[in-house]
């Protein structure tokens, strides 16, 4: 039976010339292009920059306009929790507020042991039937789930995404949200009052840094329990990634999420611990789903030599051994472009090539946004990528024989 | 006036390096190439792999969603029969049935001859009010009719697609259904009943051949008189065909089906009286589509030899003389791949070109799954062709003018 290996590189597509995968010595990789089939993603449409979960969510197969629940739903669930139909979920930053305006959005990066007694000061606070508990994230992230009897998700983020802007007052659109905005709107002023005396923060500013005294919302979901492509078609899948966000998407289409101990989801990633996850998972899987996130974060910094050396990475530590399994069809890109120099996910297509025991083999002999345009996959969208790759590995049906 | 040849390879694309159409010689093909546009068409989209019948109805131009009839209509056309709202068609294989389970799907491929006076022997049993029918087909090959007041067509095969396995109870979703789900349920075991014994039977089994005993039903269809693309666009359209599911499709959506002998639908086919065909047709039509079965099937067969020398036969005997026509624009492709390695459709895209008096001449010099990523006409989908071509020959209307 063969099986197929969807790696995903985070922002991997670049904008400006030469590009970080252009510049990356990446053989395997190459060789894999060269011996197989290239082409574009668009996780969306062309000139959409999509967020990195409506991307995944995407490229797994589903529609995003019908199956997408809010990002705070993928970070809960990549953080372990399990949500009901009475919780709604947000990401949460710890921020620095001051005079009444944020001006730091992430506390001066303030790390998990700081935030970790900032928790428990404010954690299980509740408004009128509405319980809020905060788990912990990487340093100043959280997880923020509201919990109550008929509350809605239509609540704008209290985060202004910029400094020297208020904390933006919660609003409602309908009744189930207004209720909740209204006891989101209390938390906050709660949050501010128990934090901004903390003795952790005291002693933040004592030492010169920022103090942790506020909680941002943003991207609240609830959950859906859908029935994924991968559901329907009876397909195995596992996940390999560091990054929460990712473990969530993968467990919202029904993945098997592994635990990898050094995968971290950063730059100090354990690329060859994941690859032996794969390699693993393989044995009992129809499919794995390798995610990557440094690409994208040396990018969002404007650092493309770190991005070049994630990619190199990604190339000798994991491609050279994985390369190497019989009967493995490999699709690799990415969910998006993110641009070194702009800074910000982009809408120019990534880069794709499918490798497999029987597949065609193009003229394109290099993986990189340029030479891929001499493959013979054209430019497939959305759902289109996972479509040809489970036909690949036998598991689509035949339509309408 | 130009004219518009439609010429389909069945299953035309390949999977593995190198692929059938790369292997053959197919000068005229080329040539045609080197002076036209060339692309990419999926009938369906990227990655799904369709049935003839559905593939031909998108590749006609008709939404498959809401236009295809089940196969079954397809079939009974395409065998020259007339269906009313009274009548439910399916295709049938006569097979041998042992100890309750299927051992042989086709029974042994028992002939035409034989096949005769089986079908004599069980046709036009009636069970409350619904009567069927059965027309015979190539050998083991049968269209199977049930005729009655309220019958609905959403039922299940009988056929279990395997062997080894027993002939499956007919179900039906709906009261409509259900009814006729009964009748075929009390057909099944009258059939088994006459044929067990039936004296072709006992002979064949003599002889050591499989007997004919059971009749499989699949691909339950019901006729709906749908107004075409060509109808709408008044395009007058004629079809040389072999096989009966093409002529079917062709003749659902208003083609002038033409019998032409020595057109097969295997690979003795006469390539050269279909071409004949074709050429005769074009003097009164304005639009011919010809098609050629055997690529296919050699393909189902995992015979690439076989299936390249059918291309190459398609060149030299049909396309040497057709290329020659005057004001003719000529668009060739299949219906789907289908990988002589994976013997079965797959949801790679199939090669395409369209050539023709007035059409741009792009840098593909070769008509092959890898060369016509060069060329101009990029990835057609669905109704997508069958627009371009007709808007070749002045067909199509100019959009919101």
């Amino acid at each position: 039976m063969e099986k197929a290996l969807l790696l995903i590189m985070d922002g991997l597509g670049d904008d400006a010339h030469p590009t970080p995968l252009q510049n990356a010595r990446k053989n395997h990789m190459d060789m894999l292009a060269a011996s197989g089939m290239c082409g574009y993603f668009h996780a969306i449409s062309p000139g959409i920059a999509p967020g990195s979960g409506t991307a995944h969510l995407s490229l797994f197969g589903e529609d995003v306009e019908t199956e997408y629940p809010g990002r705070g739903v993928f970070e809960a669930l990549g953080a372990g929790l399990t949500l009901t139909e009475n919780d709604v979920a947000f990401r949460g930053n710890f921020c620095t507020v001051k005079n009444g305006v944020v001006v730091d959005r992430r506390a001066g990066r303030i790390p998990s042991e700081d935030v970790k007694p900032l928790i428990k000061a404010i954690d299980g606070y509740e408004y009128e039937g509405v319980v809020f508990h905060i788990y912990p994230g990487t340093n100043y992230r959280a997880v923020v789930v509201a919990t109550g009897k008929d509350i809605g998700k239509n609540v704008n983020a209290t985060d202004p995404h910029e400094t020297g802007l208020p904390v933006r007052e919660c609003k409602g659109t309908d009744k189930p949200s207004k209720k909740l905005a209204k006891a989101i709107n209390a938390f906050t002023s709660f949050v501010y009052k128990t934090l901004k005396d903390h003795p952790v923060n005291k002693e933040r500013v004592k030492q010169g840094k920022l103090p942790g005294n506020m909680l941002l919302l943003r991207g609240a979901g609830k959950m859906k329990n859908i029935t994924s492509l991968f559901q329907k078609l009876d397909v195995k899948c596992a996940c390999v990634a560091g990054a929460p966000l990712y473990k969530g998407v993968a467990k919202y289409v029904g993945m098997d999420v592994l635990k990898v101990k050094g995968a971290t989801g950063d730059k100090h990633t354990d690329i060859h611990a994941k690859a032996e996850a794969v390699k693993k998972a393989l044995k009992t899987n129809d499919l794995v789903f390798m995610h990557v996130k440094a690409t994208d974060s040396f990018a969002h910094d404007g650092d493309r030599e770190g991005k070049q050396w994630m990619i190199e990475r990604v190339d000798k530590e994991a491609m050279a051994e994985l390369m190497k399994i019989d009967d493995l069809n490999i699709a690799i890109t990415g969910d998006h472009t993110t641009s070194c120099i702009r800074k910000r996910h982009t809408g120019l297509p990534v880069p794709l090539l499918i490798y497999g025991p029987h597949v065609r083999q193009d003229k394109c002999v290099a993986f990189d946004e340029i030479s891929v345009s001499k493959g013979c996959l054209g430019v497939l969208e959305g759902h289109r990528l996972i479509h040809v790759l489970l036909d690949l590995i036998g598991k689509m049906p035949e339509y309408g024989s």
